[in-house]
This record gives structure tokens, C-alpha cells and sequence, in this order.
């Protein structure tokens, strides 16, 4: 499953340097996947309200070349695996055709008091995968 | 009630003209409250689990002079009034003898479902202005 | 002069609160600026590169009611005035036709080593007000 | 090389689980690896000064706990390896004796015009690796 959001670089988002800081990047990768799940007809607002949490348990970003203020960038957001309590994404962000950074992230599934858990059938409008976890 | 505490500019709270973007500055602000709390010996954090929350409702900022990457600046806060259900701050920003933004603050005394509730006494280790509100 | 953005609040904007923090809503603010101007033709990011810089003097907000995470809130900006060095601009943030949150700022043109500077006539596509600064 | 400091954990840094949001702590890293430069006698303001900028261009978290609002921790921060353009730190941020996070970053060293140069002898108080880069 994939999908892609489209970014205006704020203002706020760019350091000294004149480029985004580096730690906007995982921000936005967050939005992909809200976006991603939304295409699915389904929200992390509403799992949240339901008890079923997605904490971040692994980051990691690699920076080919900065984005700037104001540029409209395109981050494409992949699904890459759903196991039994963990989920991996993987990310592209673009402008125009050039390849400006990529990353990916580890999901755990918790319950509200911070507890591993077995993600629910179809949570992310996916099946998760046989040898998953 | 007075208080003070010092502050290493952060590189991602500063900006492309290089320097702090004016929204940091409100943050600080916050760490300003929650030190003055911290000197009487009670904090947010134990107000908070205790059900009691305190939302900014009106916040002013006048900027004079920016600060800059790695500047070590220093925020003087002044808890100017307690009411029955809100509280005004004030608070400068110094680097050296240099007064470089000033600001001031209404926070409302909430309850967990968001309703205005009475501040308990004490709970800013100061009691509320008689005709406080 | 008058606009309308939308933005899907963010994660990572809100608060233990389960609301946006109050500092996310003047990064708003600054998304509307940044807007209100590219509908006239020009951007904020030629003006810098022209050596033309708006740096933020004044900021008041007012806090009615908060926004929450995955909300698609309405950010309507003003240009209120243009004067000789300083320009205004009032701000209402809405969920639908709820009022959350007001907000102005005033704002000073300078040069690249932070003096004020005459802002030139049409730079935000529209006269200075006469009697304006 | 190796430094620590004690970060007081921001209540804007956390996030509606009421911990800190995953993006918050390599801030952090970049206030470790400030403060262990400047342990050395030189600091990143001075370097930027001299036209010598230090780009992320890799980094990686993993999450094993979170931190909270108010909470006290240390983040250790470790210089592994000073290459001919890159330069690798390592990173714990504990809470008392647990240990909540640990990163890495990769940083290049950049001319103005972000093009890769060679960081001068001595840039980070320690000589470059015979083999690194």
C-alpha cells in the first residue's frame, strides 16, 4: 500500500543553514502516514479513541539533498510490512524529480498503558503478514 | 512572585534569517512558568495528574531585538495576579543587560473535560487576589 | 486584503492536553502570510532573496477554544494595514463555523543586517496606506 | 570523546500519549553534540562564523522507553569517529540508570554553497581517523 502528500516547506521548518532542519523531515513522514491510513478509510484519531496507540520505536533518516522554504515537496509513503505487533513504512520525499531524502520507521502497537499488543485484523485496512512481528 | 532561569538558544529554534524564530519565545515562557511553580515547591506535573490544567488563553509578545544561535539568554517571569479562575504572567527576556523581547500571559484553571473551574488555594504556592478573576 | 487557508492539525502540534499547543497556532499564522501573499504574485522567498525581510514585532493571540489532532481547521488572514516600515495583519482560525482563535501581529520591514527599511510601494501587492507606519 | 548533559523535558515536546514525540530527541542529539564541542573549546557558532557547516545526512533512533513531561534525563554523547568529511556520534538518553533512547547521526562537513570540503585539522578538538571518511 502507498501513497503520497504533497508539502509546502514552512518557514518555521528551515534553520540557519536556509534548509529544513533535519528533524522536520520525520514529522512529515508522520503526516504520510496519516494520510496513508485516511486513504483506507479509517484514522489514527479513531484508533486512538479506541485504545489501540502507534509509537514510533525506530527512526531512520538519510539526507541526500536539503529542501528549502517554501518549496512544495512530495512525500511518497509505502507500507512496507504489518506483522503481529509491528509495522514498517518506508518514505521518499521528492521535489519534482529529485530524490531528497528517504527514511523509514518501526510502529509498535501498544495498549493506552503503554503495553505491547497484537494489532486488531484489518486496524490498517490491510492483512498483517503471515510471518510478521 | 518572581523568577529567573537561563536558556542556551537551540539551532532548530533559530530561523534562515538566523535567528529565534519568534514562536520559540513562547516556549520558553512556558519553562518560565513551570520553574516559577517548581520554586514554591509544587509542579505542573503533579497539578496535572491531579486533574487540574492550566490553558493559555491570551498570550502578547513584543519583540525588540532577536536572539540568536547559542546565545545564552535569560528569562525573568513575574506571576503578576491570581484570580478566582485566571492567572497573569508577565515575563523579559535578557541577554546581558540587553532587554531583547517582552510578553505576558492569561492562563484559565480547567478541569479534565476542558471547563473552568476555581483554582484550589495555594496551588501556586500564592493565594488569589481578592478581587482576582 | 483577505484569505483562506485549510490545515489538518498535526501530531506532533498537540499537547499531553490532547489539544494543540498554544504556540502552533502563530506557525499558522505565518502559513497564512505566506499564502495571502502568493495570491497577489509575489512570495515571501523572492522577497528575502531580494533582501527584503518581514520579521515578526508584535504578536497577540487570543485563545477561545482549542483545536485537536486530525482536525481540518480554516485559517482566515487580513491585511489589515500597510504603513511606511510596519504592517498589520489580524488572523481567525475556525472548525467549521466555530471560532477558536484570533490573533494579529505587526510586522517591520527590514534589511539583510536587520535595520528598518521603507518597505517598496506594491511589494504586498498593494499601496501603503497613507498615513500609515 | 564523550559528554553529557541533563535536558528538563519541555511540555510542548510531548505529544497527546503524554510522552515525548519521537522527533524531539534527536534535538537533543544536536544539543549533545553542541555542548560537546564546546567542551573542546570551540563551538558550532564560531565554526558557521568561519564558513564550516556541519550537515545530517544520516541519522538513526531507536525508541525503548519514553521520556515524559518534567522529567530530568542525560543524554550521553559520544564522538566515534572523525573522518577526512565525516564525523560520527553516538547517543544515550537515560533516566536515572534506564536507559529510554539511543541514536546515531552522520554529519558532513559543507562549504556555504553546500558543497562537501575537508574538515581542518583539529575542527573538533580531536585529530581525524586514519581511515575514515
Amino acid at each position: 500500500m502507498q501513497g503520497s502528500i504533497d508539502i509546502r516547506v514552512r518557514y518555521c521548518e528551515c534553520d540557519p543553514m536556509g534548509v529544513v532542519h533535519h528533524t522536520a523531515y520525520p514529522v512529515w513522514f508522520e503526516m504520510g502516514r496519516t494520510e496513508l491510513l485516511r486513504s483506507t478509510g479509517r484514522t489514527y484519531r479513531d484508533m486512538e479513541a479506541a485504545g489501540l496507540l502507534l509509537a514510533v520505536v525506530k527512526l531512520e533518516v538519510t539526507y541526500r539533498a536539503p529542501a528549502r522554504y517554501d518549496d512544495l515537496v512530495t512525500l511518497r509513503t509505502t507500507l512496507e510490512r504489518v506483522g503481529a505487533v509491528k509495522i514498517q513504512h518506508s518514505y521518499e520525499l521528492f521535489r519534482g524529480d529529485d530524490l531528497l531524502v528517504t527514511g523509514s520507521t518501526v510502529l509498535a502497537c501498544l495498549d493506552r498503558d503503554g503495553r505491547a499488543r497484537a494489532l486488531p485484523d484489518g486496524a490498517l485496512g490491510t492483512a498483517p503478514s503471515a510471518s510478521g512481528g
